[in-house]
């Protein structure tokens, strides 16, 4: 695989920046890709949506901007429907089923829905959905390994939170997996 | 000035990403200016080094990448000397004087020093050293407004902290405004 294209997009406040930075650092350190994560200050990013390209390859980056996501990660409706049609037809929509509405003609052939937010909320701390969202993103993609991927999650989140970060990444990751199993 | 290429580099932990955020939220706020910021998660992203990445111009960026910077801000004396040479003959350097050693060859004619990390410890924390630079970054290039860089780091830091980091951020902005009128 040459190149993988990551468009990840939220409201602001959700850790949309860091789901980015663990998946990038995770790749780098699970078999030395390379990797890079661009955020956009720009007048279209005001507002309440945030969002975040991480791009992961094989060689030296030369153009990182995402253009057509292989993998969508979306937890708001909003950033859902934005970057949907941006979205490879046999891209990968992983969304935060209780914040994100798709009809079925919305709906990709290759969609992965999970309750993030309650999963976080189960832990007592709604604020590490997007490291569920970081351990769905491993599960079902299996893109960056579960070792480096919480690697990278330890690295990456406040010191003494590491432990209830690999809950919740362990929660997202699991779901992904089964949900992966369950379709064959 | 159509666009404004910045390297921030220094050692990881040093808060090298959330100084380019803030620069870069900050110049949005203030004139609608476009700003992107690229972190490199490669190979060469490895080891204690951090470097970002950020540009601000008039118009949506069409090539992210900083290839010769106007700006450099170095926290450690390792990234002063590796994007030293990258820099624009007439760039302007900002650096960290107690951890950054330049002899008088290196230094280029425009250089400003600052104790930041000094001034940090004196606030009761190392850790907003990052901050001072910010507002030493905005006190001598006047890139951004006082206003705006500060609505910027209210906005980027943990909730709680933001009164010591203002503080930080002034520390920096008034000793780089002092040394600019100082220089005539």
């Amino acid at each position: 695989m040459a190149t993988t294209e990551i468009r990840i997009g939220g409201l602001g406040g959700q850790g949309v920046i860091l789901c980015g930075t663990i998946i990038g650092k995770a790749s780098s350190i699970y078999d030395h890709r390379h990797s890079v994560m661009i955020q956009s200050f720009g007048p279209e990013a005001r507002g309440s949506s945030c969002s975040a390209q991480v791009m992961l390859a094989d060689r030296p980056i030369g153009y990182p901007y995402v253009r057509r996501p292989d993998i969508l990660v979306s937890m708001s409706n909003d950033a859902c429907h934005k970057f949907l049609p941006e979205m490879k037809p046999d891209g990968i929509l992983l969304y935060e089923e209780e914040l994100v509405h798709l009809s079925d003609d919305e709906r990709p052939a290759r969609a992965w829905g999970i309750p993030a937010t309650r999963f976080a909320e189960e832990l007592g701390r709604r604020m590490v959905m997007n490291i569920v969202m970081v351990g769905f993103f491993a599960g079902v993609t299996g893109l960056v390994s579960r070792e480096a991927a919480e690697a990278a999650v330890k690295d990456s989140v406040p010191k003494g939170t590491e432990p209830l970060n690999l809950q919740a990444f362990a929660k997202g990751y699991d779901y992904g997996r089964q949900l992966v199993e369950k379709a064959g």
